[in-house]
């Protein structure tokens, strides 16, 4: 449908089913696009996919950033390694390090606890809200009032909706704010690692494999949900039981072979197709290029600063393989934008809506100033952000915590009702989950450091630059040199005892008057920063209220000018459950020289494996494959057990550990990625170079069954 | 021909014409392929390939261990450019790096000399001479009576053909000493480096891409032959003048595509694919993992020992870049090897042989006892290679030349007729050239550190496995620490002048006496290892004429077995004249989880560009591919110019710098490597995984004119 969007679309070198390949639908959208999805080959009734309750969808879950889907009726989920990493991370230490050697729970009792904040959310009911999110009375409204009349109306429904316990409900908008969507979830909160292989097949191939073809990562992993007696969400409690799905995913029976029809059902985050050109060039000639050179900085540090020490590396090993994982999007992201035309594409293309506008009376009257009030609110907010790029990351990670906390206490002040997003009753388990968890992800001297690296490009800017009620509370001032900001530093790590859990939840109980009679120094710079920070936050929503009016205005004139054209538009994703479909896809082109095949192979295991580092092959798997002890997993094209194969499928982060779906519906596997040089997808979408890459699910099958013995999973998903 | 002998063959995955792509064949052999040849898509006639005087065959020229050819009228010879990368090693100095920035003469007079002993030889003439060199009363003869009458009759049609100045003559054997053949060569001695691309270019990708696909390597460089005045070969001199050869290549006016017809002409070194079982099985279960392991060590001692001296690491450049080459091989044949049948298979084969032999009773009565003596003598010989293993790198290497010049000493005592080959007068130049050249190449420092290494661990075995020759001339005794074996080599480095280039020249002309008379310690240590030294010779070669009388036997039992089932035999390499021809093949199978194309091109030489190292691009090359500079060499299916291309050609080192000719016979780039799995072909060629490796025309071209800007090179070879 937005092919003329999409001009690189139309070089297609793969031909195949026009739509097939493009376009994270929204379930109820799904008939909108049946005639194509029965082209592609799918087998069920495309009605079916619109019914979250019913099967397969009932099947598909959340995880907060990841996807995951049921494999069995006691509540196993199957998703990605790297979606349960953090999972195993806190779970491990050097004397027992589930990382390197996987974990394999053989009995229920022998499940860890995924970690505080884990959760597993599963989608009951979507429902279109927007005439009661923009009421006819906050239609009229703009600026700030507007921002706080949109939050009072999700607020009230999404109370409303979470009056049932145990469910979690919320209204994300969709088309720049165009539409809005109330989203009610079960919220399961008791969530156990059941399963996951040792790094060396979960990871393998590590950083320098991440967003690569050939690609041979066997990125799976499984958690367990759980619930009270009666069947209901529950904190982690020793009687809770295996919550029972309604839905189940059923392993298929045969493998996928190229051209095979696949879909992807998952929880897609971000992606950026509706994006004014203006926006493009400040994210890849600014922001991007600042992030990569900030991640390889903070890389460099963790490293050095956890280099002999094995707990702190263990306890930063989630965050470097998060930063090392967007490191490589963003530089693959800037390599392809180097190499494309795509800003002035998408200003022609805005150019020509712009013109469409114009032509008419009418919608120049709805829409011009929209348009144009977009691009003078943005050249406000870009200037602003250039001015503080260093900013952000010159915050110690308490001083941030203390902050949220002394604004949790001054809402909590107000009654629920009238509290800021984010800061209501509703909020704090995962408040007190994100308290409690950074004991496992945070060490002082790391966090020093980090900060010091920022601070100091952050103070070298002349003071008109930098941010006065930052600096206040820091104590900084103009022509400080590196040591005395160290200094500063020191004095305030020393002066806080945020260190000790149990003194960082206590503030979770505490008064305004607490926090302002304390002499904790991170406290005191929180509450010192307050009444500043308030103010901009007054200013940015004031921005916000202008910018959700206009940007609604400029989606729907978009809308329109396509519907001109005879074509509908997908939303961009924002988290909410997606599906796309297209097939297995073997790719003309890779690396100048070579072409990409469908599927790698166990066999390209073996060749990869080093015995070390990234490639680090477990040696007993590395016998089965010299052994050929295939069992039922051998693919009868390949000869060998599958391993990857790679799919034109409309993916991005968030879809991890989708479940990947033949024609009848039967689980084939997981999403885990994208390659590097289609990642660009996120803003402009080529059909002739984009690929998904998924787990093969024999794989994981054959790994299981005839490397790590998890006869008890198999038998329980159905796999003997 | 040699199909059944290789049942891997059978296995192609890319069909194609039978026989197209395997076998080395001398050119008068061709007639006997026309039928092929004419099938793969040849437009000459075969006969006119096996006229070694006449086009294209008399523009294809060796330089002795490289192939090349001539490309114009005033002498131009066109080679890769690791044939020429020596002579510009020795023409670089830390101030004028022409290895990192490239070498091109504007002029004739920019030339430079490409070094002592380098030469380009011109085959002029081939005669089968099998019976005069077997004659029937040589035929007669066993061990070493048997090896003198062979060289007494090959030296005596060496000297009658060499009677004409300027030409060098051989009689090299082929098929393991069943046939001899005289090849009458012109030696060109004034070799002139003319122009080599930056090392970022010419070397591209260094060892790391060396023996992979895909491959950027501008692998090519220029050499110029000079003659006296009056055209005959000569010794360098300002007064000589560009040879004008009878016939130079064409350059192709239109590029290639996959599955043209491609040929390659050149002067392969050894292949070895008629081998016992027992030979196959000595390589590879010990010879080849001992190279692998001892240059490991050998590069890491270089490394460190010129790390920090620019001069002497500029000095074993050469020396590292060819066990680099090697070293990368040997491993490549080992890991093939271990995932192979090859032994299994030739051992069947070598069984079905000999019980063919055993069915016939005049053939068991002629050859079963010369097949049994062979594995009898190898067994021999193996038991004494293995306990001498650590023998051969012990030697510094003026103790290696001081025991060649005493042997020089004593030959020259005897008339030039009866003189060892090889220390003959028409030997002289040669040595001198090597005896002068050493000096570029060697650095007291490296070379004790390399043989201190190797000494430990000869030294470590008791006495009864080591050499007692070796032992009393450098004073090794039993249980010599490494202490003690380092005094004895500074006593030994000490006590000799061979790194004064004079001095060590100056034993060229001395006699026997005067080395007795001498205490410079090498020689000392040369003359005291003489007289064990020719024991071992003469036993040596006790064993080197029943070899060769049984080995010929051996082959004559093959050829007669494969006759019988209607095959033909083409006879191993050996560093003669040969033509292979094939086709321009992608491959369907690369690293797991891709396919090779037939070519790369320019783009992924900008995608693996890093500004450093290996794959140190020069910028102005990037700059004009990033502008799209690219002129006429933009090949119509690619869009872009071609880099290196894949064909099925049955080539092995020797072919290096070989001319590649398309249908017409016309130059389309050059030959340069193969691919690693590919290269145990030299064994057991499989012609489903078999690719050689070729750089394009239009590279060197593209390179030369819109990067180099050779124009004036350009012009002499009419590419304008």
């Amino acid at each position: 449908m937005k092919k003329s969007l999409f001009a690189l679309a139309a070089l297609t070198l793969t031909g195949g089913f026009a739509q097939a390949d493009e376009g994270m639908w929204m379930p109820q959208q799904l008939p909108q696009v049946a005639k194509q999805l029965k082209a592609a080959g799918l087998k069920l009734d495309p009605k079916s996919l619109t019914q979250l309750t019913e099967f397969p969808m009932g099947a598909i879950v959340s995880l907060g950033g990841c996807s995951a889907s049921f494999v069995s009726s006691m509540g196993l989920v199957a998703t990605n390694h790297h979606c349960v990493y953090d999972s195993v991370a806190r779970n491990s230490t050097p004397e027992r390090n589930l990382l390197a050697n996987g974990f394999l729970a053989k009995t229920l009792a022998e499940e860890l606890p995924a970690g505080p904040g884990s959760r597993i959310f599963v989608t009951t009911e979507v429902t279109n809200v927007s005439d009661k999110v923009i009421s006819p009375d906050v239609a009229k409204l703009t600026g700030k009032a507007r921002v706080d009349a949109i939050e009072k109306n999700q607020k009230t429904m999404i109370a409303a909706c979470e009056k049932e316990a145990g469910f979690r409900c919320s209204i994300p908008s969709f088309y720049g704010g165009l539409e809005f969507y109330l989203i009610k979830q079960m919220e399961i909160k008791d969530v156990r690692l059941v399963h996951a292989p040792a790094e060396g097949v979960g990871k393998f191939g590590g950083d320098t494999d991440n967003w690569m073809w050939p690609r041979h990562t066997g990125d799976y992993g499984f958690y367990r949900a759980y619930v009270s007696k009666d069947g209901k969400p529950a904190e982690f409690s020793k009687d809770n039981v295996p919550y029972v799905p309604k839905h189940v995913l059923k392993l298929a029976k045969d493998g996928l072979k190229e051209g095979d029809f696949v879909m992807v059902l998952g929880y897609p985050g971000r992606t950026n197709r509706h994006r004014l050109p203006s926006e493009i060039a400040y994210t890849f000639d600014f922001e991007y290029p600042n992030f990569v050179k900030g991640s390889a900085e903070t890389l460099a540090i963790i490293a050095n600063e956890t280099k002999e020490n094995k707990d702190a590396n263990l306890k930063y090993a989630g965050q470097v393989a998060n930063i090392n994982n967007y490191y490589k999007n963003r530089q693959g992201m800037l390599d392809s934008y180097a190499g494309s035309d795509i800003l002035e594409r998408k200003s022609k293309e805005h150019a020509e809506l712009k013109a469409w506008v114009n032509s008419n009376p009418k919608n120049k009257a709805e829409y011009a100033a929209d348009i144009d009030k977009i691009e003078a609110i943005y050249a406000k907010r870009d200037a602003t952000a250039k001015k503080e790029s260093f900013l952000a990351s010159s915050y110690p990670r308490f001083l941030s915590t203390a902050r949220t906390l002394y604004r949790l206490a001054n809402e909590k002040t107000k009654p629920d009702a009238e509290r800021r997003a984010g800061f209501q009753n509703r909020d704090l388990p995962r408040f007190k989950a994100t308290v409690d968890g950074v004991e496992r992800s945070y060490d002082e001297k790391v966090d020093k450091a980090l900060v010091l690296n920022s601070l100091v490009k952050y103070a070298a800017a002349p003071a008109a630059e930098r941010n006065a009620n930052f600096d206040n509370a820091l104590g900084i001032k103009d022509g400080m040199t590196k040591d005395q900001l160290k200094a500063l530093l020191d004095q305030m790590y020393a002066g806080s005892q945020f260190g000790d859990k149990a003194f960082r939840a206590a503030w979770l109980e505490k008064s305004v008057d607490d926090f302002k009679a304390s002499n904790d120094s991170f406290i005191k710079a929180a509450v010192g920063m307050y009444e500043e920070g308030m103010k901009r936050e007054v200013a940015d929503q004031e921005s916000a209220g202008d910018m959700q009016k206009a940007y609604a205005s400029y989606m729907k004139a978009k809308i329109a000018y396509m519907k001109s054209k005879g074509q509908a538009v997908y939303p961009d994703a924002n988290s909410t459950l997606r599906v796309t479909f297209g097939k297995v896809a073997s790719r003309p082109f890779g690396a100048d020289g070579t072409t990409w095949t469908a599927f790698t192979t166990v066999k390209g295991v073996a060749a990869k494996a080093t015995g070390t580092g990234e490639f680090n092959a477990p040696a007993n798997q590395l016998a089965a494959i010299k052994a050929k002890d295939f069992g039922k997993y051998v693919d009868p094209i390949l000869k060998t057990v599958p391993v990857n194969y790679l799919a034109t499928l409309d993916i991005t982060g968030g879809n991890s550990g989708s479940a990947a779906l033949n024609a009848k519906g039967e689980f084939i596997g997981l999403a885990f990625d994208g390659t590097l040089d289609s990642i660009i997808a996120d803003w402009d979408y080529n059909k002739a170079s984009s690929r998904s890459i998924q787990v093969d699910l024999r794989y994981m099958l054959w790994q299981m069954k005839h490397v790590d013995k998890a006869d008890n999973l198999l038998k329980e998903m159905g796999a003997e």
